[in-house]
């Protein structure tokens, strides 16, 4: 409701002026692109609580089209349109969110790879719940939700502690064991000390994919490739996103798909469906 | 602090464990892209709250390119990396709507046009504060903030009234006489009803440029032009934006500002700035 | 609900020791004095999230004598009890000042004027919404709800950038096409100067009614008057009121209203109405 | 700083335009009236907050005179305009509400009499707190804070339960040991059968200062007076209070303190004080 | 529901991957102990929140033994699973803590004994108003809820003022008529002058059960024993409680009810009850 | 800041008319039994809140003895006795997790046993954090913090899905790879499939000793020993631990760390530490 809070302030000056206290109306969220759908669950849950009925045509992480209707509610015109632009908000963004998600992960298994894309923590301030739920819905990994749900060490930690295999040790003897360890290299050599120390996930941060690919094969020959994920992240892109899939990576992850993905553009009409 | 919240949680595991309780450290915050800044006062409060302090080096609204360093902190080291994540994407999505809205801004003036850019409400959920600054700084207009602070009337609104001239005159009876009147219209004829019934600004709704020159016209001749603001809006893009812009409108808004623009890259580094 | 646990605390001590869990029973909300109801909305709400039936006899706006029961609520006695004296306090507040100003509204129309009566800012704090909104129940104008709905341009700022002309300019120049522009004055010679430089409205403060009707008349000949609206503020009560209203200008503002009006009597029986 | 935001909502948009960030300024809080000064420290912090430095002249429970320079504050002059609308609109209705106690106080002890003025709980929703504390400021009894901190059982738990004896007997079993006791009652009888069912207060309700003698007369008789606190509420007003107060209870309690006084009128100056 | 939050966080990952949205259930809330049992509107109140039908078999206040069904509830698996550990962390605290206080309240009675067993404002941190509730279900008394509710003149205070008498006599002519005024004492001497000041009720703190009979009876022989509450505080535990029950003092209290008290142990169960 | 609004409410009635604003005091908070120290951080924040210097003389985490003084306070005495409570609750508490955790643990240590102690979420409502806080003080495992940083596949799940390696199979597919996957099982066949199911971690959950020696034999045959977290957890008591913890698990978890650990008896002292 503090989605609401901040475009209503104190009431619907248009509305409350022209409609008729206690009208009913009903309402069609109409999509305008293509793209797949996210926000569902939470445009419901805002529409009832304010008493509108809302029932969905469309549920999270399906595909949509130009004119596709997603949701039809019913109730008050003034609370309904009181609350039109917030929950086009929110289902424009999660929906973008989703669909480029969706598009990457099907690009990808397209080419015949088998390799997550997943988000990064560079989501929208206050939206990290709902930004990651759309990279879900699109098919995507969450990855790490919050700097208290796992353990990534990173160049500053490392340069401070003195090596990767010291940091990760104080790390393991300390952590609770229901956390996994992650560590951030930019070389071979640093890859190998992380794994090597236990890590159980491997970030080549910012390596070009033919660097890369002397990883993964490297630490295929240690054998260590079976039993830690390796993750691809920095400078990854939608036009490049192939070339790191490719690599022999579990995991690619990407801050685009949260900080610069365009919404998917839908709107509420009032009246009869087309 | 809410945005900080979301992204620590109960705490920053990695760094609690690997760096010692009151480390001092510095910190730089390192522009990756060629844009405008925005975000500035928000990251030094955000720093602030934490006892870390920070100084800018570049002002809201200045611009900025790869490798400027546009911020300096000083601190824990333990408080600098706990907030890293949350002031960066505070910084990265404002200035990344500045940038664009700079950019469209300038390029209406580059054309002789005298045409302001303006956002809509078509903010990411909420930020409707922060998304609306950001096009301020951008030099753009930050058109209605919220539902009650000026009256736009719109289709929904005159189907039911009956007319525009009637939905005119009921809301000048009884808004605040401190509030501006705004129509939104789809045709010639009702642009001129909207002008007749004392509209303060006329919203040209997802009309075409030549279409939008012939009501520009009209309203001239009928001596509007001087006494009303005109507003095109829908279906503008950066790539038709020069098209509507010399239409003969005053205002030309667009939802992507906000809903759709890219952030603008940076990073915080630990150590000496390059 | 924050306004009822103030005074809830941790629980109605009296009620739980002395009335079963889930008995049931009617209250009736009388009135004790004259005047226009307000608040009704509010009462609802406040009793619906307690699980209190609650029905409205008489609406928002209507007028009510001593003895008129305004609402009748069903529910669990325990429940009505614990609510009682919140809904009374937000009842009794709104209602009177609605009254106040309706008293006010009306004497203006019956002198056969033409002139609105606004609120001011001097709201309780806390209460600004309710506050405007009683006023606005009571036939008044809510004028600028905050300091972001609206620019008025006051002593202050005219000293800092040197005249009124110049500050009206930066302002236009840089506020968003959706606001009007208030301009404070105390003389003629201001008045002229603010109506010159395109101020939307003019605030004619603490000037005796001599003085405003002299502005008035000049602003007339000058061709501002239709253009412009006047508000004479400042020392504005009840008992002069009539001589404000009769100089000419559009509106009149008082604190009064919200900062000193007197609460509408009324309390909550349980039983049988009378 | 709720109240704060209620005022600001997204920014006050005629000082940041007009007003360069980083000027000082000073400001004088202004006495417009004649009347007792409360809120002094509410308005301190609010300033203080916003990093404005604040100095008192005058404290709480001091009287002022029109004229008189209650607080000078020092600092950004865009904060110090952001904040004063709020912080008078605080220090006006905590000082009308302590003036108008402490006349009522005044008079009663001018008269001779020893009798306490106390509040009720009809105060403005939101502000329960700041209205007993300027009550206590003006010389008065904030009474029950809330309905967790003393029992008063009125009439509606009499009835259900039966009788005052046996509904005070249940009280006095469970209630905590460091509650009082406190009946509503509207005749003699009733007074009589709370006093010795061992209420540690009586309230005399809606009595006429006639029946008020009698049953004070009556209880001092039967030795109850010294015992039991007595105390007269129900349609009193500045105009009866010494009627009231001359009938023999301890205590006076009127709602119109906190529900209808009227606000003590300041203004904050910017420059040098007169 | 902040205690669902912080159980939650974004969401429960297990169930949310396992188990059907939509699928209904049913569950059962199982005692593994002995006790008294509390929570159990709060856990209706939590699971009603969440759209679970919550049926209590067991009131506040009724005893339990092992294999008990406290509660049936029936919802959506994924909620009923989601709420599962907040719900009983609240039950299983608060039951805790109403079987001590009724152990010990038992223990008294048995003993013959008319003393009432109270807490302290020991509660655990954000826990008072649970952990208050709990002890009066156990049929203890909640003592001072607040440090605004009751007035208690500890030793700190009495250094200051210099002694209880004018301590006790500064208080009494400020504090409202309905608070009593409880002092702390350590010395016969000391309990003497509280008692001759006028206090309400006497803390006899930290002092051995044979010295605290020297004061009663001393209190007795001057009349004071039946206008004044004795209570006993300090180094009271379950082992000595017997023997301060028995010194004559009115009231004894313990922050052991509060500050570690055991939790009653219970399960939720899905599918049939046993 | 909402621990010590529940403590104070309104005011500290009795220090706010006995001791003079402005009066300056020391503090010492004097440790009354023997443990390890916890709380420290939050209890030097919320003094600081108030504008109080607080000295911390011993750290989280270190032993401490009668008579000890923990920490020293300068400032008003007023907010001294204010806060007093709420900081000694706090303290009292998290010293208490941490004195019984540390003493599991060095029982551990001490029969020579390398087995980690860990909490369980059975913490005080609303005290997750501190309550988990205090057990890693304490040098315990905080295990999982909420429903969203790890999963736990439970009896009702497997259920529902039909076996375990089918519901840890879903969840791999889906989950994010920076998630562990822990499976509660109770008999040695549910071990054996979750360990080839390639569960991270096995809880033995209401198993016995021989039961649980049994499972970590087969396991160890079958290479699964150093791959796999095995964790005992259900019916653990510091009476049984050694017993649980000799029987070769990685980890030992109780709820009865959090749930029902004494607290450390503290008290706040005014004036010169002994």
């Amino acid at each position: 409701m503090k989605f609401l809070d901040e475009d209503v302030g104190f009431g619907d000056l248009t509305s409350d002026l022209l409609i008729p206290r206690g009208l009913k109306a009903r309402g069609f969220i109409v999509v305008k692109g293509e793209g797949v759908i996210a926000g569902v669950e939470e445009a419901e849950a805002l529409f009832r609580q304010l008493g509108i009925e809302a029932e969905a045509k469309v549920c999270d992480g399906e595909a949509a089209k130009p004119g596709d209707v997603i949701m039809e509610v019913r109730g008050e015109a003034r609370k309904i349109l009181m609350a039109e632009r917030t929950v086009l908000n929110i289902l424009m963004r999660m929906s973008g969110i989703a669909t480029e998600t969706r598009r990457l992960v099907d690009k990808i298994k397209e080419a015949g790879l088998n390799v997550r894309v997943a988000a990064t923590r560079k989501t929208a301030p206050g939206l990290r719940l709902l930004d990651k739920k759309s990279v879900m819905i699109g098919g995507g990994d969450t990855h790490r939700l919050r700097l208290d749900d796992a353990v990534i060490i990173k160049d500053n930690h490392i340069a401070l502690v003195g090596s990767i295999s010291e940091a990760v040790k104080r790390v393991r003897e300390r952590v609770s064991f229901t956390k996994k360890i992650e560590v951030e290299v930019q070389t071979l050599k640093e890859a190998l000390e992380a794994a090597r120390s236990g890590a159980d996930i491997i970030m080549l941060d910012n390596m070009k994919p033919d660097e890369i690919r002397v990883v993964v094969e490297r630490l295929r020959e240690e054998g260590f490739y079976e039993k830690i994920i390796l993750e691809a992240s920095g400078g990854i892109t939608p036009h490049n996103i192939l070339e790191y899939a490719s690599t022999g990576v579990h995991v690619i992850s990407l801050g685009y798909l949260t900080h610069s993905a365009k919404a998917l553009d839908m709107s509420l009409e009032m009246g009869k469906p087309s």
